[in-house]
């Protein structure tokens, strides 16, 4: 036997509490809003993040393409370049990822923008992106615990899920659109 | 230009609020501890979910792999079959997402077990769960907008997101295992 | 110590004799241009395979993407709905893979086009297929060893990756483009 | 209309006839036998390439799963760090890819052993591997159409194919597994 405090439902608990104080802190941020307009001026969107983030950003690439946007996953099987006209959406706690670096690189040597969101707006991530949402957590490489109780970089992951689904949410109330005309563009052949 | 009701800001307070409200109700309910003993005594994990719900639990799964146990991805190139002594972990909202209703059937037929995720513990997939968590969200299928403003399964998506990191969160407690006994199982090839 | 016959070099030679024996039957075939017609007239192409057959398949889906070609896999994140218009491009040894019969079936429906690679003509596959590659190879399901030596549907997957090439080949060169052409559209995030 | 020679059956034939004679300059080479070896030998095996060689790879790395072997895709969520008494199995045309090369420096680091298939033994790659396939094939980056008439590394590619079913062949000859033996591995949930 366990003790209730060792228990999902005291663990959600505490995991929500450190999730909205992060939201609450973001939520009171401005600036995050360019980040609507340079997804609605893309041509098309890459999405590319690490691990956990990725797959975060997966989440919001998913609901980008319901809503109509030409939508890449970086590493998926037909994604091609990027190209001068097309964002590269991405994430990284730390803002110092290597392989997202680098991504970042490539994408603004080809006239791409960059949209990110980080802990860490001084890092060479923040330092390049052209729209940022900051946000206030814990980085995978904090161990110390002072930061979020969490493992690693969770808390930071988590926002990253919430942050792209209201990048989506604010696209779709700007569209105009109904649910029932993104329905339509849910994969039919699973 | 847009109104501040129209950005992302707006958006995220929104959302927040719905998810703040589904964990609240899902913390104070009981018996969801069962899926821990389920997980904590399987020879292996599947996971399983359709688009999104898919990708919530490939973030639970790469933290379970973390954590040490033997975990696989449905779909994925290396993933073997499923047998007795397993467990399978999916989500849906409805309960009745017909892949994943035939999984659990297969996965019960050969003597693994099965943990849930979903809205509807009276659907096909509630009822045949070993051990279950109910999410009182709106599911991918009611876009009538009373259950949540969000598109779709939104707000059930990110309480799996948050669901998969308390079942985590927990089994990382009682595993007496520190941050830095994790940390070396993560990916270092890419 | 093994044999000699039971190294990488036997091996090879076997397989490769049996892969030129499959394909040279098929190329003495017809019918199989219908294929260049369906795929060039597509608005976008989706491709579906189960397993090894899907993996064969992807390596011809990121050709077409270099082609030029709007493509899209089933199952990857940013997959939208198929509509008229479309071509699902698929193979399966046997021609009864459930889930690819019921993709058909959806295809069919909302007015796309099929174009598949099967052993079996006379299968659920072969004959709601709009345009057909016939392999002469043993399929998945036969363990029999008469058909080949290789373990399951060995040969059939890899006579989907030389069809598949021949696609691309035969369509590239109706394209008039040159290999620096298509050289830019090669992923670049990587 | 077109010609006879811009069909499928034409492209089918000259690339058929291109992968023969790579096979069998291949064929009667030598040294590869240590691939067995080492795959052989390995606590669990990682597989990683670049877009169409890392596909090839991964129909390698299903089948090494039906045989038996614990087996990892580079970049799948549930595939953790490699350590020591693993094995990186991996392609790279050039031998110079980057991310690949800097896989194999991790790997060679940490005490895992590499194995690889390359047209360039004298490459980066092909220096630091443990086992070496040679492949007498263009490359990615030769697009100049001496070596092959296919579009980039197409004829590479497929012989990664060929030699990931013809490693697997052997190890499988070896084992005394019979056919009805591995097919209980094959999975089961999709």
């Amino acid at each position: 036997m366990t003790s209730p405090d060792a228990g999902i439902a005291a663990s959600l608990t505490r995991i929500s509490g450190e999730l909205t104080s992060v939201v609450d802190s973001l939520a009171t941020g401005d600036g995050a809003d360019d980040v609507l307009e340079v997804l609605g001026g893309a041509d098309r969107v890459f999405v590319l993040g690490a691990g956990r983030s990725g797959l975060a950003l997966q989440m919001t690439a998913m609901r980008l393409m319901h809503l109509g946007l030409a939508v890449h996953v970086v590493g998926e099987t037909t994604a091609p370049a990027i190209r001068a006209g097309d964002v590269l959406l991405t994430a990284s706690g730390s803002g110092t990822t290597a392989g997202i670096v680098r991504a970042v690189e490539t994408a603004t040597e080809v006239g791409a923008r960059v949209v990110a969101i980080t802990t860490a707006p001084d890092s060479p991530l923040g330092r390049a992106a052209d729209a940022l949402v900051v946000v206030p957590a814990a980085t995978k490489l904090d161990r110390s615990g002072t930061a979020s109780t969490q493992y690693a970089g969770g808390l930071f992951e988590q926002a990253v899920v919430l942050v792209g689904d209201a990048v989506f949410d604010a696209l779709w109330q700007r569209s105009g659109l109904s649910a029932d005309d993104l329905w339509p563009r849910h994969a039919n052949l699973e």
